[in-house]
């Protein structure tokens, strides 16, 4: 059997030595792909896709056969787990994810269960059948919204531009706030658990709101649980690589890096250079090309992984990626351009 | 005649001694005060309202009337400088701004003139009105958006969540994005300089989309024609402090307060004692309690306030606001709660 640690994506996280930077790409099974559209469309809607383990392995599949990425990422939501609880999420055409039953008052908080096993086994068979029928020499992420982002959706009820709700909630009713987020930690950490135990190789903690907090309330209502959840993790798992990336959370870096996760996913608005300098030898770094260079042109996409690399500058400890999810709107061939001129460029970044 | 330069407001600006933190708050004039809708109905909308100089004085002063507020701010809009460019700016109800004529090709962007002194003179009339009408202590704040804020909207014809149109041109038409931004950032100076000679006594840079830029692109679209419009206006007016304010962009303090401006507004993610630290004392700062936070409770707000304050600690160049804008849901007698707090917790930061 192929030793996954021998990958380059496992070594990256660790920061050991690799002979090119690797690379995959945030939401890659996704609508900017045909093929994608076509089994979409097959499952009926993006949670029936997500709900049938042999569509989500053949979405996951899909972008690996078309492009050089160096990990697959299982194909799913970061809402399953809102909806184990019963909240009730649905997609809205144009509006994104929704609940039937969002969390209103204290008393929702009071009654919210953990999810069992069961209610999301849908997700580990997913997770099962794509780590028997991906290529075996590659590494499989699982991952998870952050306990903070899932409260949010949970409590706006869908997504919102300026988050009063659950902001109310943070600043009137601390203490229910508390103790929905600590259901939550202990769900994801649940939910992680068992996507380790059913084949994934690393996981990622999505903190897509995290950024909207004081840097008080990020410490408190957010970092707090992810590290409950990473603390929880490695006492099981000491060696499945975790991920931290929370979206315009590039002021917070020392804190995230502090928690004992492997790496932090950055986004376009940081500078690499200085975010290695920042995190020192802590953390390998994921990030972090602007995703609208997608939408540009194939000489600008090459200048601009160029420059991605030489900000991370010489050595491991670099994945390469998007510094957000890629747009449905990106023809698949910048995607290749992109990926070949990593290839082209990050050598002499690990030349001895 | 008072002494302007006596007032709370410019001293804070300018690092010297004052008795409490001044304060003032973004939008203060706005949706959340009862008497404004009703002027607002009485205009028709709110262009018909900006256009209109005494229906702008009049929302100008009210919250003047109801809060011990330390500054006042034209009432206008940013978007004033596209619309005279011939953009034809329009508020769909719930939707924002919109533009009839977008900015859609390079054509366009070479066919942009620079607004003459008339078309804006609705502008220059309503400050020259408020300045006459309001109490003689308090200063009076003028304003623009930032060159790059007024492209995102002009190019993107309306708010954005990813502003892809925009970012397009500026990875693929390099040149034409800078003759945009170049036309703008002379547009925006000739209109802030107006605005000086029709009497306003401070002037703010409102860059709210500066934050969601590479820190490359932050440097050459966003803060270097900022800096073109501060050492414009520094040449003929080197006592008019200027604020400038980067929604998102508490990465990049050192770099604003290299610009030659007096003042930098923080949003609420940032840290006041090490956003403080960071600039040192070459500017104050203005800011930053969270707009939610007037969502809470009167225990909340009174406790957010202070630690707003302690934050910044001691000594002067401390102007209170929040971290961006009031929303319209916010109840009025939550700010004179904010007010109170203010005054009562500031005099300890200021005592010999």
């Amino acid at each position: 059997m192929y030793d996954l640690n021998q990958s380059l994506f496992l070594r990256a996280l660790r920061r050991q030595p690799v002979e090119r930077t690797p690379v995959w790409i945030m939401r890659q099974a996704g609508r900017y792909l045909p093929e994608y559209r076509k089994t979409r469309e097959q499952a009926g809607d993006f949670l029936s896709l997500c709900k049938n383990p042999e569509l989500a392995c053949e979405v996951t599949l899909q972008p690996l056969r078309r492009f050089q990425l160096d990990a697959a990422i299982l194909f799913s939501d970061i809402l399953t787990i809102p909806d184990a609880m019963g909240l009730g999420l649905y997609f809205a055409e144009g509006e994104g994810p929704c609940f039937t039953n969002p969390v209103q008052d204290v008393k929702a908080i009071n009654d919210l269960i953990i999810p069992d096993a069961d209610s999301l086994d849908y997700v580990m068979k997913a997770a099962k059948l794509i780590r028997q029928e991906m290529p075996q020499h590659l590494p499989l992420i699982g991952f998870a919204g952050s306990p903070w982002t899932l409260a949010c959706y949970m409590v706006e009820g869908k997504s919102s531009r300026d988050f009063k709700r659950i902001l109310k909630l943070v600043y009137t009713e601390y203490e229910a706030a508390h103790m929905l987020l600590n259901k939550l930690a202990i769900s994801v950490s649940d939910y992680l658990l068992e996507q380790i135990k059913a084949g994934v190789n690393a996981v990622m903690i999505f903190d897509t709101w995290g950024g909207i907090l004081t840097p008080e309330h990020y410490q408190n209502f957010s970092l707090h649980y992810m590290q409950q959840i990473i603390t929880r993790i490695k006492a099981q798992y000491a060696d499945i690589p975790i991920i931290l990336f929370t979206k315009g959370g590039g002021q917070w870096l020392e804190h995230m890096a502090a928690t004992g996760c492997e790496a932090l996913g950055v986004d376009w608005t940081c500078d690499l250079q200085s975010a290695r300098k920042r995190v020192g030898d802590k953390v390998a770094l994921q990030g972090n090309l602007d995703p609208a260079v997608l939408l540009s042109s194939e000489q600008s996409i090459r200048k601009q992984v160029e420059k991605v690399l030489a900000s991370f500058g010489h050595g491991s400890g670099h994945v390469f990626n998007l510094g957000h999810g890629i747009t449905p709107d990106v023809p698949p061939e910048h995607v290749a351009v992109m990926i070949d001129a990593i290839n082209e460029f990050s050598p002499q970044y690990h030349s001895r």
